[in-house]
């Protein structure tokens, strides 16, 4: 090795050694006589001492050095006069007798610091320098963390990680797919996957019966923030289990990973139907490190000669406690907030329930003071607190106050990414309809089974069939889902015709599975977790691309390899494809 | 759960509990008033007993039950009568209560067994049911626990697993890339990486300095039998070191596994040199399990009017101990075997060594038995042996004579599947010539490290440069190679001068890394292993496909999903590719 020790490592017990570093000039002050450089490495930083009076030679050629130049460095480790609590190495420095300069460096376009000057796109064109800095580099030790612990944890319950493929067949149902031209199958082509969802169904008719994979999935949809396209998932089945069996198994995996990569004990995961999400928190991912919880006021405020609430299908409001003295700035905010297009409400209604106890409301020339009382009895409102209401059509009205909940929430600094809430929600629907296609879609997938006692409801109502499927969701996020899977080949065939799948369309993209689940398939379910997303919600970070090595920007493009790009015609000519001019 | 035990795991200390078990039948046999069920699962097999005259309507259903139904059985366990040692659960049986069919199943279409009476087609068509044997499970089990094992081993050395991008960019510099249209990106493509190799370069440039990553690699390659499109590996990297450093690390890495997954300790891996092994066994991943070594023998044979010898640039023998009396037919396939064009030679001279001591060969009228006696000697021969000999030129002799070494390993049962000889092949040539291109080839890759002192060849002598290279070979299979990379802009440019890249084409492709290479990049060199490979190395088996849980055909084709497949004309029209007619 070139180096005894790295620069995170050396302490007082190390004082009087002969030691060998290597790594990246991190900053260098010279104090008169004295040289110090930071000599910065994967482990951490060491600070350097060249003295003039020693070996003015030495130290004037360290002066030459440069920021990010690679250093081997060899000399005594000393304790130094002035320690430095913040470092782990702070009490001791190297006083250096020689070094080499393995390679130099150009100045770097951004600092390598935890906050730099550099903008995301120059850090993206850098990547590699942008990953020196240590948020990142803290960020890729609590990704592959993660993974060791995960495997570690499910190897330990007999899961086996078997490999799927990742040049697999197009199968159109769902978002869209990565194609990739075959060489040797003239005009066709090959899939990557979405999710090895079909392979490890196969797997459990194979009898495999606790799978896993931590694998990448690819969709090639127009991204959004949070969205790559290709993402990690921690890909999970199980045989004989029902829906109870795997939420136990996999709270037993987040309970373990909170424990052992956070130190934290959540205890049991609360669990909430998909309905009672939706009408306490107006989505099927609540964050639940706060309260405000969604009040229905129809029964209180209708028939009062206030138009909007009257031809409203639902009033709902939100308690913000201890926002009563808003001003009319703030609140002006709140209402432009919601008439955002994103968000998309026609107004805001408020009820100030003042600390003396008086009430007042926009809507007061409707409601007498016995009303507002109602209202703000029914939301679980205190003197000193504010009352949110929103009207309209009530899944319009549900997802806006869910977003003015959040954006409250953030306001009032109630969603600390340092705390942690996860939640089991279940019993989603089966189907959504589309109002545009005028076809049922899988609210999960084409695979996941009804509840059991709704299986009749598919030749009346699919509607308002119940699946048998689940999410984990931790502080609003949804970080994975799954379901109980259908097993028998006349059940799934059933779905496919409810989704609107030709006989032939069904057979052409999934005949092998159902005729795979002719010849024994057991009951089974499973799970996928996001993994790119579980870390950040681990981490308390932002955006998926910060817990990625190499993430894609917002246009699907690596912008360090300058990626996608044009191929050679002779490529194109051996793929049997031309470019449409 | 749907059981509370295993089909693997009662035993006489179960006796007397009643259990629930899941699985699939197994067969079943009908002995007068009773009936016996073997149930199988991934654990095991447990016999169920129906008695006809404790419950003649159980019984009478058991005995409608078809191969691979699925069924949920609850019953007391007992013990034998008649134990089977040869089983796990062979001392008990299960007295059944009751049973439910949790599937049915159709009639499969070959035994599931571990010899089966299905052919591989068949067999890759109904995979799910081919991985139900017991000997694909264990493939699998094994390759799940290398992986585990392999992970393990590398956090506890601090490597940190980092995922590297699977859109990459194509560099046709190589094999063949399998290339994806980008929609957003219109006319251009992602590639799929051959190996994450420029990644974890720049992983290393970004101070990362112990990678690892079990990862799929891609090849569009016109397939043999242990090539697959897609295939996985164990992709390492490390920075700050030497070339020792690299196989000290993955030698532990690889004794670690020997120990805990064969209960085998090797010792210290024997090394040889490129040149070594190339006059020794004629191929740089010399088989070890047995001797053969070839005697090079123009010394003694060239000058004694042979002409077939006097015009060969190398004549090179084997000993074959014990086979002197190989009959004419034994021979003649000797020579038969060495004429087929996938060989290459012309001829085969043998000479045998009586155990009477008299010396007979094919060139006999050219040889006086003093010359014989020398050829003999040379190779090492005693009475009862028999050697074998090749002439011509020298890359063709010594390819020729390393098949037919092999040959004779095989012929001598001395390659045994349960013995293991690791070595290590260093100091590679860093270019290959090619006639047909009239080019130079980088023999690992451009991105290898010369010997440090063979660097003033590149200007000079570039075939006689030697590459900081090395590949790890087991039993005469490659399951690894790596090398220390070059990490100075000015010489990777040169080598791609001297492999024919024009300055843009190098830019292009490698810009990105050459850029990197002026911001302090590190020394580093790593090693890739095929993760395939070398489990079916340690499974003792022959083809790779029999370690991947769902492989691809000669023709590059998933025959289970009959993939690749068309697409819709919608697809191609959102790529903007059309097909060529």
């Amino acid at each position: 090795m070139l180096r005894t020790h790295t620069c995170g490592e050396l302490n007082m017990a190390h004082v009087g050694q002969i030691v060998n570093l290597a790594g990246w000039l991190q900053r260098s002050r010279d104090m008169g006589g004295l040289t110090f450089i930071d000599l910065r490495d994967r482990y951490g930083i060491t600070q350097l001492v060249f003295n003039m009076e020693i070996n003015s030679a030495l130290c004037m050629e360290a002066r030459k050095l440069g920021r990010e130049f690679v250093l081997s460095v060899t000399g005594k480790v000393a304790e130094r006069s002035n320690k430095n609590p913040k470092m782990a190495t702070g009490d001791v420095e190297m006083l250096v007798d020689s070094f080499t300069v393995l390679n130099v460096s150009k100045t770097p376009p951004f600092t390598i610091e935890d906050n730099t000057d550099g903008g995301e796109e120059l850090r993206m064109k850098y990547r590699y320098l942008d990953l020196r800095r240590g948020v990142n580099r803290k960020n890729l030790e609590l990704r592959h963390k993660l993974g060791i612990e995960t495997r570690n944890y499910l190897n330990e319950l007999k899961f086996m990680e078997i490999e799927t493929p990742y040049l697999i067949k197009s199968t159109p149902e769902g978002a869209r797919d990565f194609v990739v031209p075959s060489r040797m199958n003239n005009g066709q082509f090959y899939a990557l996957p979405q999710s090895p969802q079909t392979f490890k169904q196969l797997l459990m008719v194979a009898g495999y019966d606790r799978y896993f994979q931590i694998v990448r999935c690819f969709r090639d949809e127009d991204l959004r923030a949070d969205r790559q396209p290709e993402f990690t998932q921690i890909d999970c089945e199980m045989a004989f289990v029902t829906q109870e069996d795997i939420l136990q198994t996999f709270e037993g995996l987040a309970r373990h990973l909170f424990r052992v990569v956070l130190n934290i004990e959540t205890g049991e995961f609360p669990r909430m139907s998909y309905d009672q999400a939706m009408k306490l928190y107006g989505c099927d991912k609540p964050d639940l490190r706060f309260g405000m919880v969604f009040s229905e006021l129809n029964d209180i405020v209708k028939g009062k000669d206030f138009k909007v609430f009257d031809d409203a299908e639902l009033i709902v409001g939100i308690n913000a406690a201890g926002c009563s003295e808003y001003s009319r700035k703030q609140l002006d905010e709140l209402t432009d907030f919601v008439k955002r297009p994103q968000v998309g409400a026609t107004g805001l209604v408020y009820l100030r329930y003042a600390t003396d106890g008086t009430l007042k409301s926009s809507v007061d020339k409707f409601y007498s003071p016995e009303d507002l009382r109602a209202i703000a009895t029914k939301c679980g409102a205190l003197p000193g607190d504010l009352v949110l209401i929103l009207a309209g059509r009530t899944d319009k009205t549900r997802s806006a106050l869910c977003d003015l909940r959040l954006e409250m929430g953030n306001r009032l600094g109630l969603r600390k990414a340092s705390e942690f809430k996860p939640l089991w929600v279940t019993d989603f629907p089966l189907f959504e309809w589309d109002e545009e296609t005028r076809r049922f879609y899988a609210k999960h997938h084409p695979f996941t089974s009804p509840v059991p006692e709704d299986i009749p409801l598919l030749d009346t109502n699919p509607v308002a069939m119940r699946a048998n499927a689940y999410d984990l969701v931790i502080n609003g996020t949804e970080i994975g889902g799954g379901s109980i899977r259908i097993h028998n080949k006349d059940l799934q065939k059933k779905m496919f015709t409810v989704l609107g799948f030709s006989d032939e369309d069904s057979s052409n993209q999934f005949g092998f599975l159902m005729n795979a689940f002719e010849y024994g398939a057991p009951p089974h379910g499973g799970i996928a977790f996001g993994f790119d997303r579980w870390t950040t919600i681990f981490g308390g970070g932002e955006s998926i691309r910060d817990y990625i090595a190499f993430p894609k920007n917002n246009s699907g493009r690596d912008v360090m390899i300058d990626s996608p790009s044009a191929i050679k015609e002779e490529q194109l000519k051996e793929l049997n494809i031309r470019l449409t001019p």
